[in-house]
């Protein structure tokens, strides 16, 4: 299915926004005067954490999901991810009736995984160190008639991914700058096609884990890199490579990719929670975290900021941040 | 000032919105399928732990201190407040450019102290157990010439916490129930006001903490009761009694007062971090516990829910829920 679909544009984000009206949550976008006055810029941040199921990845699951004919979805879909993605996919499949099928890492967090059996999935869990979930995601797909449907280089999910920076620029305006976390690039090269079609000169940033600077180097190298899978408490980030339609996108509309550490991190959701009295997951993090410390370059702009989700475990959250 | 002013109506929440735009922030009212779901009711969560100091009570402050004459602005403010009052009275002074003096018990949460003083505040301590705060807070306007502005028994800042349930109704529609923390009843006689002129037809609910039923008896029994400091992790919600104001409103406009117990409060804080990403303090969630306890009779009904602030440290918060 993916192989047979042309990289999307902003026409494809806006056929998504149609499909997820009614079902995604439009979320807010929030500022903070405080935070203004200390970075001496106008953020304008994107909360995803309020999305349903507590990320944007519910925006381009569902959009992929709906896209399904009619054999698709009797047969049901299967999806790998570190946990996001999984519950996206679960609670998509049971609001459009068909069954899902979610491979998952065993080390990924308790309350991704209990939410994701929640919506109704079967959750088939793989070693992430040792074993390749896409290889595992294939053979099942096969053996079962299922359509996979990966967590971020689809055309679909990709433009689904699109419409939360679309609903920022038309709720607040357009940006200097939009900072945007990133993995696989699905979220990152959605955004990016929101902000050409409706800031131009907006520049686009990705933020990546130190540990995992993958998708930095594949940008400046001009071809894909491969990496180790990176350990960083940015768990929604975890990943070895960019797609090739994410990355096709991204070196064409990305300015540039900065990285944030795990410290960074850590300071940036003791932020959230303390002065926004928001609860935001690491991986939801990397995007502020590189804004904050780049401020003094951004003096006077307007900064959007998407914060990519919130479901950390409360127990791992109070670790962090406590 | 206050003894002069006639109990608010309707009108004059109406005058305080005008006079608050553009200052306060128009929270988001949130709502989650998970949630209305599992209540089997549909509920609207306004967030003023997303207003500017993280409470409420930014409203009835900037709204009251926005009606000094030019001599009052220049002598200045004195309130006494345990925490979200003197941090609204600090920044709403330093906002319209006057001196503020903020008398604090000495336990109230360290973060409150520190955000007081951070806007530029005077801080005066007493001890919450064994002095009378009024009485500390009336010597000082006596002595400096201030106008005391008290957290809850005055016309303005009635008028002023009522915006925020007026917004709720106006995004929202009209709801079926309403349910409000009550201290000393200025959001609830605040938000009764609103409530009876845009949906005359919704009950409006008090919820206090169980250590602390002065308002259930006082409207019980058609008078104001005073009671001892109750213990109580709500610490927004430790008055000995409602105002004159107050209770005029309460006891004509407001159908029950309800209570819930510390545990319900930290159960109703975790679901909220954990589910809906959001930080919210004790206070803040008498009414979101109490109306959950209450589901089985709000089968199908809109239920509207004030959360009144998010001003919890953020170690005291990892010790309640972690």
């Amino acid at each position: 299915m993916s192989a047979a679909l042309a990289t999307p544009g902003y026409d494809d984000v806006v056929a998504a926004a149609g499909r997820i009206e009614g079902h995604a949550h439009r979320t807010p976008a929030l500022t903070s005067r405080g935070l203004d006055a200390a970075a001496g810029a106008q953020f304008f941040l994107k909360c995803e954490n309020f999305q349903r199921m507590g990320a944007f990845k519910f925006r381009g699951a569902f959009n992929a999901l709906s896209c399904f004919d009619a054999a698709q979805r009797k047969a049901g879909v299967v999806a790998f991810s570190s946990g996001n993605h999984a519950q996206a996919i679960a609670l998509s499949a049971r609001l459009l009736g068909m069954p899902a099928t979610i491979v998952m890492p065993n080390d990924a967090p308790a309350m991704k995984v209990a939410a994701t059996r929640g919506y109704g999935a079967e959750v088939v869990h793989y070693d992430r160190y040792t074993e390749d979930r896409e290889e595992i995601g294939r053979r099942l797909a096969a053996e079962r008639g299922l359509t996979l449907i990966p967590p971020y280089d689809h055309p679909h999910v990709i433009a689904g991914q699109g419409t939360a920076a679309k609903e920022l620029f038309e709720e607040c305006g357009p940006m200097d700058a939009l900072f945007v976390c990133l993995g696989g690039g699905g979220l990152l090269s959605g955004s990016a096609l929101a902000a050409r079609a409706l800031a131009p000169s907006c520049k686009v940033y990705g933020v990546e884990p130190e540990a995992g600077n993958d998708g930095q180097r594949s940008l400046r190298e001009g071809r894909i890199i491969h990496i180790d899978t990176p350990r960083t408490i940015a768990d929604g980030a975890q990943t070895q490579h960019l797609g090739e339609h994410t990355f096709a996108i991204i070196r064409r509309d990305v300015d540039d990719i900065h990285t944030a550490s795990d410290a960074e991190l850590v300071e940036a959701m003791r932020f959230f929670a303390e002065r926004m009295k928001m609860v935001v997951e690491p991986t939801g993090c990397l995007g502020f975290a590189a804004a904050r410390r780049l401020a003094p370059s951004l003096a006077g702009k307007r900064v959007g900021v998407i914060i990519s989700g919130g479901n950390v475990d409360l127990k791992r959250f109070c670790e962090l941040v406590g």
